[in-house]
């Protein structure tokens, strides 16, 4: 059997100008892809890239990875595709939750979003009753129109059952904000995880689709062209996983926040909108604090936000009452509107981090911009209340809280602010550009603008996992950039959560079991070198793309106050050559 | 004489971090250069194409023309350039009134305004009773900070007198406000003439410089190679001048509104944001119900902004009362606020130019913003009341307000609007771009953004000056646009205003007698290729620039909704070759 290559994948297609939904076999180049994989070739081979991110021809995209349904662990990743509002270029944001699990069980490989409806729609999806192919229809629920993701997960729970997964916008994402981002409900049913950056919220809010619920199958659909192999590298994945010190130990004890302490020692922790690299109030709002919180309140410190999770990072976040506030509450979140606008108040950053879910705003965006017109003086850093009264703003949809959604470019330019942290109009995560410089090299070069998970090369600078770099030295950045890229890359089409590179560049089996399971249930001969190929190919796809939008290689460029600026902590400017990030 | 070249201005730099001023004799690459030949030669070898628009690297300059402060007729006027805000390249904005004859009277080429002061300032020049340098000098004045240019300009001139000509932003510049521009007083002394695009008054706002004065200089600096043969050409300018119907008599009867009625009815004049080709109130805000509320009221029909102007296509507009409302009322204007917005109403339309003028902001620009604002429904076409709100808001510097003034494509963004007439970043002119196809050449290609004064092609589109080219034909109109933009780009380095330009292409004489004077002044040899030689090398230097700040030729787009949505007048929609537009 293995020499047969196989791929019995679905394919959804729903014109809303047409209300017609087809349904076809994965046919042509999309087959033996996933994930971002496909997502970035549907883009590039059938957006204009000349249309308006809200043009009825920018199509959205929904891809499952290569992996997800399948039994390998931590396949739940999901890609949502689409031009993007915030930069302009090509987007792909992926998201954990059930919804690529269930959508996997059922062998659907993509989903794309054509044209537009004039009035909010639900896409329901189920396993059909009489055949193989899902079940597609298109329903009206008004009482969700403008209401916050929390309630509209609620909503649709009661209308289609608990054993579902809710993809949904806010109200972000129907008012066409530029900083609006899609939850996806985890194992517990709520709207926690978020496909956060880019603004992809708002393609489907101009779409005029509100949610989408897919009812969880009963059957598996998932062929495998040789299932024992497939098993059996499960398991080899599922021992890597268990052994590597990152996703068996930090991650599951104090989840992605594990991270705080040691960047803030290092001194790369951005603080008052990148004006110093470490942050006075870190251990307020850092991991032990944290999980001392969660455990005191009773809520969850170590949770899987999908099925099949062993590395379970995620977690619930209690108040001091034991009444939930949040879930999924991670670094990012925590840094954005936390030490980068001064605030060191935990309960109050996970009261901000609600907020912005239930409004479904990237929390990252939003916590730059916030910082950004702290740095104005409109409000002070540290203003928790001023910044918690900017998130109002946004509920009301008011003309401040219209700005404030927009993003930390666009904020920058109405309120004057020269420091802005972002590329391609996207803003920073937590990592000073300054003093993790393969990270600043990868938000410079990433096409899709500045964006951590692009490469996640903290796993070299910080963690020493399977390679040790000098963070503060620029030389061979770049290319240590462009490796983790493609690995992030190649890892983004299999469905697989990117720690799994963390585990994987510290064993030497490294993803050989991930290349042997895609091998296992397609029949392909893919080997490690593959990993780089696809990973390239999809980079060079998306460079491509961004160039006809007029993101050119010129593009590729950090603002100039990292370069002449010095991080306190290290007197260190970003000093990785120009020529080498534009040749990337 | 004439074989000995020579070039004997001067050149001042304003160094505000240390606070220095140093006068030079022109040199270099610089000498026999002025105006945007000159800002944009600098800008590229000056500025740091990466540096954030309020950098204080990001330098401000001034350039006289070539012709300024000379017996040649029309040659007052000024180019401004720096890096822009809006459009995030080159920017040169060139403004009439009484600046270049001054500052070219004391023969300075051009002054560089370089770092950045923590106060605000006025920069005042004035003849040197000891030498032929100018008296360079920064003051403090105090009672101007955050004044509108009207009363900046009243404050000033009892300070420094009545004979002085002054430059000003108005709270715009101060706020950084995208759309800030800068005000020069005419002739009368009010602060009616804007180099209007591209947000430059924002860069001297972020420099502490709040208004430059030049003082009337009683003593004419300017050296000629050959006075007689200056005298000669001269004269020959002028009748050129006199002799042709646009420049003698239209322009000089009605005022640049002149144009409305011919492009009304030819069915290119965009209405309601772009979406008709045609204004049933065009009568209402036309040149004959203009012409005759301006006679009624005792103003002034016809006016000359600038010293030595013989088209004098300027005015002043009364109220009712017979009080001055405002002046320099022009067609842009006219057309941005009046049909662009379905509004109808002159004397309410000239009430919020008198505003535009007052807060320093691009009447264009803001036209296009509050049209763009009226399509998302926030308030509705023809809502003149709304509109002056949306311009109170300004004024108030309230969140509506900053969004107002940071220009249609952040608008766009902001309130979700898909049909947004800009191309990079800079909001269009009045010349559909599927009507007039050379103009939408033009408002793709320019370095400048959506500029109808980088080509003026209504010249041969709609008037048949010169050459008769079919406007709504899409062959051949890049070249079209690409020959007009070099002689603009050239007529721009002499301190001609472009309307010398439509004389020139129907005389057969041509430009001839500027370049002899251009010869006689600098002992040069230029001829008529050297028109194209120059217009060439400014445009190839600007691309040069942009391509550097990530804006290469990928960004030669036009939105896509005028190539799919049909104008109604000519169901025409704009297709000239993408392919073409790119390749510029």
């Amino acid at each position: 059997m293995r020499s047969k290559k196989g791929d019995s994948r679905k394919t959804v297609t729903i014109n809303l100008s047409e209300k017609k939904i087809t349904i076809n076999n994965i046919n042509g180049i999309s087959k033996f892809k996933g994930g971002r994989n496909l997502t970035s070739q549907l883009i590039l081979r059938e957006i204009n890239p000349d249309v308006h991110y809200l043009s009825k021809h920018n199509n959205f995209y929904i891809a499952t990875g290569l992996l997800s349904g399948t039994l390998c662990p931590n396949s739940g990743r999901c890609s949502f595709g689409a031009k993007s509002p915030l930069t302009g270029g090509i987007k792909e944001a992926n998201v954990g939750g059930t919804l690529a699990t269930y959508l996997g069980k059922m062998e659907v490989a993509f989903i794309k979003i054509v044209g537009k409806s004039d009035k909010e729609n639900v896409i329901f999806i189920q396993e059909s009753a009489s055949d193989n192919n899902p079940d597609v229809k298109l329903f009206s629920v008004e009482s969700i129109s403008g209401a916050d993701t929390y309630k509209t997960t609620d909503i649709l729970q009661s209308e289609f059952g608990s054993d579902t997964s809710i993809v949904t916008i806010g109200p972000a994402g129907e008012k066409k904000y530029l900083s609006a981002c899609i939850c996806v409900t985890d194992i517990d049913g709520k709207p926690t995880r978020q496909a956060a950056r880019g603004g992809l919220g708002t393609i489907l809010g101009s779409k005029g689709i509100k949610a989408i619920v897919v009812k969880k199958p009963k059957k598996n659909l998932v062929n495998y062209m040789d299932k024992e192999k497939f098993i059996a590298n499960a398991r080899e994945l599922t021992d890597i996983l268990k052994k590597s010190e990152s996703t068996a130990e930090a991650l599951p004890y104090y989840g992605t926040i594990a991270n705080m302490e040691a960047i803030n020692e290092f001194g790369g922790l951005p603080t008052r909108n990148f004006s110093a690299g470490s942050f006075e109030g870190a251990d307020k709002i850092g991991c032990e604090e944290m999980r001392k919180r969660i455990v005191e309140r009773n809520a969850k410190p170590t949770h899987a936000c999908m099925p099949g999770c062993i590395i379970k990072c995620s977690n619930t976040y209690n108040d001091k009452n034991g009444i939930e506030i949040t879930g999924g509450f991670e670094y990012e979140c925590i840094w954005a509107l936390g030490a980068n606008c001064g605030i060191d108040d935990l309960d109050y950053i996970a009261y901000m981090n609600r907020v912005c879910d239930e409004l479904g705003i990237d929390c990252v965006e939003i916590g730059n911009t916030i910082a950004v017109i702290m740095e104005s003086g409109y409000i002070s850093f540290g203003d928790k209340e001023g910044a918690a009264k900017l998130l109002n703003e946004v509920r009301k949809d008011s003309p401040l809280g219209k700005i404030v959604a927009s993003g930390c470019e666009i904020a920058g330019k109405i309120f004057g602010v020269e420091r802005v942290p972002q590329v391609k109009g996207q803003g920073m995560a937590a990592y000073d550009p300054r003093a993790f410089k393969a990270m600043g090299a990868t938000y410079t070069t990433s096409p899709m603008g500045a964006d951590h998970t692009a490469s996640f090369s903290s796993a070299y600078e910080l963690y020493e996992i399977g390679k040790t770099v000098d963070p503060l030295d620029p030389k061979g950045k770049v290319d240590v950039s462009k490796e983790l890229q493609q690995i992030v890359a190649f890892l983004d089409s299999t469905g697989l959560c990117v720690f799994v590179m963390f585990a994987a560049l510290e064993d030497k089996r490294g993803l050989l079991p991930v290349l042997e399971m895609i091998n296992a249930r397609y029949g392909l001969n893919l080997n490690e070198k593959s990993v780089f190929d696809i990973g390239s190919k999809i980079i060079e796809i998306e460079k491509e793309f961004n160039l006809k939008c007029g993101l050119g290689e010129e593009t590729n460029k950090i603002p100039e106050f990292f370069r002449q600026e010095k991080l306190d902590t290290h007197s260190s400017v970003f000093d990785v050559e120009k020529d080498e990030l534009i040749r990337f």
